[in-house]
């Protein structure tokens, strides 16, 4: 594609590294930041840049926050006994939107991925180590998502945290809410029968 | 969607905005930005911004241009007695892609919509007129849009032009390249017998 000014090269070029950013996308992004007023684009570019810049984390759960610990962590409405461990920042809105948990995070900051060379040390494993003794945490819920390198990481935090007093939980899998049964893929299928539940005790 | 940070919402409030971006694509690229450097958000940012406040304008087409008139106007090898007319930026680019056009151009910056309160006088309509006279252009191509506004639009140009002595012309309409007949709308498939062309004289 040949563009009639650098300038618009540029922007398209920088647009399209995004994920699910093509060249076409990013031009439509450019032209309609040029029908636009020039303070659109200000404060937009201005948005990213102090975002990426000023951005802090969580000293305890590692999770996004303005401040040094994070509102979740600093809350004392929540539920401090209870630990869910994700992989990524993401997880956590996505729980957070649930309403659904009560409790305190940790952000692992991703998962045990050999093939893209991330091993346990590459993550916030030994930090979520270190925080347990001093806490009244009493279950830890790991939420991992139900992949190979996922499991993997579950499966390493289980062996790291077996010798502490904690009860370790996984978030249940089976059949979607609202999902048809003969839709549902075999494998999920058969792990919701093997992990049933009991309606009575 | 509650985010962890304010400096998360806001960009991701900004990002948004754009056509195509909803508020969980808008988080994607967020944590996008957030994993790789700040030099390439610093990157992203600037190339926004100086493109939105650096560009300028083609002073005889209305085409982007990073000079008073671009390399397209400025071009001596390219055929300046044949005038495409064109609604948007985006069919410059669209056109040029295709090297099948040597001539020049003339943006008009929109179609004539009356839902829009977009009328003839908001378009590059009139600098299309002042330009012609001195011109040595021979023919005009017509190459808006074939919707209702386009349609008005080329027929608003093609009176205001009918006593200058140059040739109107219009891009064919008719079933794409590569389009099977039976999946063709009526009206492009109707149109495409009206206007059929001759293989022999």
């Amino acid at each position: 594609m040949n563009f009639p000014s650098k300038l618009i090269e540029n922007a398209v070029e920088e647009l399209a590294k995004l994920p699910g950013v093509g060249r076409k996308t990013a031009l439509r992004l450019v032209l309609h930041l040029l029908k636009n007023e020039t303070e659109d684009t200000r404060l937009l570019s201005e948005a990213l840049l102090k975002m990426r810049s000023e951005i802090t984390y969580c000293q305890t759960c590692h999770n996004i926050s303005d401040t040094e610990i994070c509102n979740i962590c600093a809350n004392p409405l929540r539920d401090h006994s209870i630990l869910c461990v994700v992989s990524d920042i993401r997880d956590v809105i996505a729980i957070e939107n649930t309403g659904q948990y009560k409790g305190v995070y940790h952000v692992l900051g991703g998962v045990i991925s050999p093939i893209e060379g991330i091993g346990p040390s590459d993550l916030n494993i030994a930090s979520l180590i270190d925080r347990l003794p001093e806490s009244e945490i009493k279950e830890i819920v790991l939420a991992v998502s139900p992949t190979m390198e996922g499991d993997t990481t579950a499966f390493y935090i289980t062996r790291k945290l077996r010798d502490l007093p904690v009860r370790i939980t996984s978030i249940a899998r089976g059949v979607p809410v609202g999902g048809e049964l003969e839709y549902t893929d075999e494998i999920t299928l058969g792990r919701s029968i093997v992990e049933r539940t009991s309606y009575s005790k």
